[in-house]
């Protein structure tokens, strides 16, 4: 409670994603005061924030307001705030408006940003996937892509509007790729009159030699399939070069052959990501470096170099795995992190000692690709089709569960899977005068 | 369809609300090519605007988009543009991207716009609710006020951030004012630490002497009592003369007493309606005359003077019931009036004689207060309280109904009741790099 935390141990988190709300929930009823601090006033499911870029869910169905879900964790107060720098001798950060928030200790979990390789201009007609606004403004464009194709009279500016450029062949890109590619082949399918939405074409950029690198080869090559089978073409081995409001320039062959360019007016960022910013303003703080991809390094027990009152935890990390390689950026980790750091703490407030390293237990990873098609693979065990399809369903929905927006979540995908319709496909944000009437 | 379309009677519809969707599907099947304009993607459903404002239903819930329900229209195709201008001896409509389509038969259905009486610099301020954006951007109001109010140490700050003006007492200003009463009792009644919701103050101000004015005074009264049972202050025969950021000035009785100064900082604007700029340029190219309120007056039979190939519906016209005065600015109106125009167009293609001037029938009217309270009366029948309320909610799902989302919004709002919740708190449309990470 307020009124007696001046006593009780403070512990500051700062970001209410998967890592810092689940470390927040390990501390429900526990001897501490926690402060959750965010930007936004919502918990974001960030897995599928691309049916929202393509029209499948709304906003809220993905999004749950981070006081609703620690209403009734009394020791735990959320502030609306962003977070400007740190003074770790003080032992406080530093807000935007001024206020300083006092820790004892400190758990940074603001995740990661786009991340473009230095190409910080191509955001503009390249927009990535990280925010609701994100997804809001892709699906606009994507929309309002078609909408302006079946305006124009001109072939070649038709042919543009209705190319789609995904770059990135990981999770996200294939999602996306084999979103767009449903919701012009089945959901639009009788919208217009002038143009086929079918005859959309949707390419997916990829560097390396297959879809879904982080998976096992053989789901690559299924993956690779099933998107050739929904008519989505992948290039491999094809670095982008250029990115334009008007064409996307390439370099095919690793880079090794002659670029060219293809033209469309849509790109989407599935590429790279690094970690947020506030990583940076952290480890200058601490008088430690961040790795090339922003990521904040950090000891066993997922506290940075000899602070051990400060932890980074999920996507901002850089937590060297058993191969030596940092883990990757998924909700798995971050949660597990989130619940590992907050059972650290207990520990050292019990006076326990402390409880090992953190391991992450990988359970598996799965990729949608699109109605009735997913890869996974789970403990060794490799599936896909159908089957893995179902599996991604019931994961994802009870991933959900914990938040209230399970069931409408639910419907809302059965009506799609019956009706092929995706009921959000809206063209909104544009607050003007214009937009008012009419 | 396209091809054939040259030589049938081309109707150009102007606006997806209620009148121009209903009229287009009036002309499903007729042997006429419809051009349905809209500068959005969807058709909205209004009445239920107060839901998204105050997080209760996401803008998809409420709205549909026209292709998707026009779909299967063939006669029928959406255009996604901006109407600027007429060419009344042409016959064809202007676009603000230079394109000009023809019309043989047109009708205007661009609905109402926001009216500050003129202090449009009120708007800032005090934002209307017609539109999505409208509805998301009091969302946010509603939403940052108490998290900036969680935030301040300043009693007075605190107290205007709590204070909450609506103005005008009709439908909407009533619907809004309970609802954000109810978020602030109940949704949100845990949610915080440093302030308690239900401190928050809901004032409506309304220039007669009763709120729902177009209602029965006995229900008006039933309304008054439910709202003060809710804790809402009604200040009846109470100008309001000045809106800034941080206060609202009101002058009582009749605007006969001394100003005095409301201390607030959200005020949402109920009060007043004209009709869509696009209603004085058709009036102007048709040589007459808008009323004060911007409508188009129309004939018996919805055309304008003596313009028999042009109709005007819906809000946006004034069309004298049988008592003279102007029909009021309701769905139902715009709704039969869209039929009726659609079937006097039918008539007239077969040669047909005239079917009579269009009647409204007044198959009553309702306005919600809040949680299982509500008004209304239906061919002088009155009811109020719950029974009431079940009545609207069953009213405005078949409503819905014609559209795909009523399941859903069936379950939400069950959801709701059940649990009080509101999922669709979200605190968004800030679409900047600060908003992105964290």
């Amino acid at each position: 409670m307020a009124d007696d935390g001046a006593t009780k141990h403070k512990v500051v988190i700062i970001g209410g994603g998967f890592g810092g709300l689940l470390a927040a929930q390990g501390l429900d009823k526990q001897p501490v005061d926690v402060t959750m601090i965010d930007r936004r006033n919502f918990h974001l499911f960030q897995p599928l924030l691309y049916q929202v870029a393509t029209g499948g869910l709304s906003p809220a169905n993905i999004a749950s307001p981070l006081r609703g879900i620690l209403r009734h964790q009394r020791n735990t107060r959320v502030l609306l705030g962003e977070v400007i720098g740190f003074d770790l001798t003080a032992k406080h950060v530093q807000l935007k408006d001024g206020t300083e928030v006092p820790f004892d200790s400190l758990i940074v979990a603001t995740g990661s940003t786009h991340h473009y390789f230095g190409n910080d201009k191509w955001e503009e007609f390249a927009p990535g996937l990280k925010t609701i606004e994100d997804a809001t403004e892709i699906r606009r464009r994507v929309l309002s892509a078609f909408e302006r194709a079946e305006r124009s009279t001109d072939a070649a500016e038709r042919a543009r509007l209705l190319t789609f450029v995904v770059v990135g062949g990981g999770p996200t890109g294939v999602e996306m790729a084999g979103a767009i590619r449903e919701l012009a082949l089945h959901t639009m399918r009788y919208d217009f009159r002038a143009i086929d939405p079918a005859t959309c074409k949707v390419i997916i950029v990829e560097g390396q030699n297959r879809v879904l690198g982080a998976f096992h080869e053989s789901l690559s090559a299924k993956a690779l399939r099933a998107l050739n089978g929904m008519g989505i073409e992948v290039k491999l081995d094809c670095h982008v070069t250029e990115i334009t409001a008007t064409s996307v320039t390439v370099k095919p062959d690793g880079g090794k052959a002659e670029p060219y360019k293809i033209e469309t007016a849509n790109v989407v960022w599935g590429a790279g990501v690094k970690g947020s910013p506030l990583g940076k303003i952290l480890a200058k703080a601490a008088g430690i470096e961040t790795d090339r991809a922003g990521r904040v390094p950090v000891n066993g027990d997922c506290t940075i170099s000899n602070r051990p009152d400060i932890f980074v935890v999920g996507d901002l990390a850089s937590f060297k795995g058993a191969d030596g390689k940092p883990l990757p950026g998924l909700a798995p980790v971050a949660i597990q992190q989130g619940q590992y750091v907050a059972s650290t703490i207990v520990r050292r407030l019990k006076g326990e000692s402390p409880g090992g390293n953190f391991k992450y237990w990988d359970k598996g990873s799965m990729a949608t690709i699109g109605r009735a098609q997913a890869v996974g693979e789970s403990m060794g065990i490799r599936f896909s089709g159908y089957i893995a399809w179902l599996g991604w369903l019931f994961i994802h929905v009870l991933y959900i569960a914990r938040f209230e927006n399970r069931v409408l979540v639910m419907i809302q995908w059965f009506w799609n899977y019956v009706t092929r319709n995706r009921a959000a496909r809206l063209i909104t944000g544009e607050r003007s005068t214009d937009a008012r009437s009419g």
